[in-house]
């Protein structure tokens, strides 16, 4: 079979700020290239869903010292990196037949040409109610990173009040679940974005989810951690972070998972009550999921959330994602509700012809 | 014997930013007063030298909220608190005879009435170069704090390099002789301000003192940590500490002890690179030293100090501390160059009649 034509999204001038995307500035742009035809141990993937992660914007800033990122940029030119599940589509490769289902790290593509064993095939269970979104959910990085961020990063205990921001997000929504179902914490404090946002947090096991676009946030967030907490889970960094600082008990502990509210304007205003580290001696860990992969320590995390899912209490339904059929050419627009919190729950984009 | 007379400072006008030492908005001024003789089981002081300690700033803050300190905020109208040493002049416990030298938290008065047993009695040891100063230095808080925040804190070892900030301060000095004698560190880097403190930091055992007055600090700060640290001992905050987050090794540690930069100016420029604690995992520990000496953790180390200090390790030299002879009267202006950097090692004020 002759190369396969595919879409590309390209990284076409990394940002300062806020992504652009549209115009000369464009931070990404479509070409169209053909593959080369698959070689031995290779297979050629289709495209189906595409995994949205904060940390994506990392991987593409302008300012970023190369030495102090966690993994390599993406190469200006070079196609946008994002991992997703794909389908195999032609196969050169023992292990992997056509049709299987696989995560990789395939870009902005519409096909890929890949070797097998940057593959991993997962198996979705309709009985179970495991579709394939949930492989880069529930039971992958956001999942993992809720597991490994509260229970080994900061021993979160069942004697513990834990705060979770971004709660309504991939990982938080799953922080707050793990943190009812399998640590069994003694209270769930959310911060979410919205009326709506909040209440289905709570619906997922949180006391109480506090509505960080209210007019009476701060009072509301005063009233929620009365008496002060021993965790918080930082999804979001800024303004949050730092009414959060002064809200934990001493000796508190701090997973610091991420600063989304951040990411677009590394030179805002920056973490003024520093001092509140000092003064109640809070203890502040900074990690990415990666860690745990390498350990080796995700094998059991997983084990653990699918049999909270089957036994009803971990909830993957419909409403824990928010999968955005679109079309190739829209796939940064989707992208982009990261930073608005246009998700509930994971943001998946499904690829639409 | 009729009550003695005394002059004391009284905080009158607790500040928001810079300390004001004169007009209608001086935060302190001065009252004189009779004490009442002392009772069963108190002793009369006179206060010989005052500890001057940028924590004391905290415990003075308009803004501070009581319930975040880690100890009782100074009311209004009462004596500013200081610790220092004193000499016993009368006395009615069975425990300290006149003559006897204490350390106590005396405030800044000249004579005080207290109950003996809040008192601690402390030997000056002439042959061995230890001066009465030295038990709010060297062995004091400072050495005390240094000595937790590096070994406990941040389990500062061997195979480490460190960097401190003010590392000509109290504490800053006492971490650069620990880490060199005592923990053996790999490399030790202190910053420090001026030409001459940072010379004097490396003859205390540092290999490198970068300037941070000098036009070409980040240059210099970026030549010295040329392959990142382990270890950073943060006396300072600020800018400094921001710095400091960008030259952290993956997984490196950072002992949150200080941020005197910023206690004149809490509503100052904030950290802005806290997703460096993210991206390359860095743990953040607050500590007071405090909860070193209720842990009864402090005597080993005091005995470890004295030993260094016999081997003619670390240096307690007229050099290792700024003692100020200082009119009554002239009490804040002494206090006040902690903020201006105006000490090389333990600022003490010494009373003079």
């Amino acid at each position: 079979m002759s190369g396969q034509q595919t879409r590309q999204w390209i990284l076409s001038n990394p940002p300062s700020g806020d992504p652009v995307l549209s115009g000369a500035n464009s931070t990404f742009e479509l070409k169209t290239l053909t593959l080369p035809t698959p070689g031995p141990e290779q297979v050629l993937l289709k495209v189906l869903y595409l995994s949205n992660d904060p940390a994506q914007r990392g991987w593409i800033d302008a300012d970023a010292d190369p030495e102090r990122l966690y993994t390599a940029p993406v190469v200006k030119g070079e196609v946008m990196r994002a991992f997703g599940v794909s389908e195999v589509v032609e196969s050169n490769a023992s292990a992997l037949k056509v049709g299987q289902l696989v995560l990789a790290t395939t870009g902005w593509s519409e096909y890929v040409v890949i070797n097998a064993k940057e593959c991993r095939p997962v198996q979705p269970d309709a009985k179970a109610g495991i579709r394939p979104t949930h492989f880069v959910g529930a039971l992958g990085g956001p999942g993992l990173t809720a597991y490994y961020g509260l229970v080994d990063v900061v021993r979160t205990t069942a004697e513990d009040t834990v705060v979770v921001s971004g709660a309504a997000g991939a990982t938080g929504s799953m922080v707050v679940q793990i943190a009812k179902h399998i640590v069994g914490c003694k209270r769930i404090i959310g911060i979410a974005g919205g009326e709506k946002k909040c209440r289905w947090v709570e619906s997922l096991g949180a006391d109480m989810c506090v509505d960080y676009k209210s007019p009476t946030f701060k009072e509301d967030l005063w009233k929620a951690t009365e008496g002060f907490v021993e965790v918080y889970f930082d999804n979001v960094g800024g303004e949050i972070l730092q009414l959060m600082l002064a809200r934990m008990k001493r000796f508190g502990r701090i997973s610091a998972c991420g600063a989304v509210s951040t990411y677009n304007n590394l030179q805002g205003a920056g973490v003024k009550n520093w001092f509140e580290i000092i003064v109640n001696r809070l203890e502040v860990k900074g990690f990415i999921v990666t860690d745990a992969i390498e350990a080796g320590k995700t094998g059991p995390m997983v084990q653990k959330i699918v049999e909270k899912i089957k036994e009803g209490k971990i909830k993957i339904g419909a409403d824990s994602e928010t999968v955005v059929p679109t079309k190739f050419e829209d796939i940064p627009k989707t992208w982009v509700m990261l930073f608005s919190g246009g998700n509930q729950g994971k943001l998946v984009t499904e690829i639409k012809a």
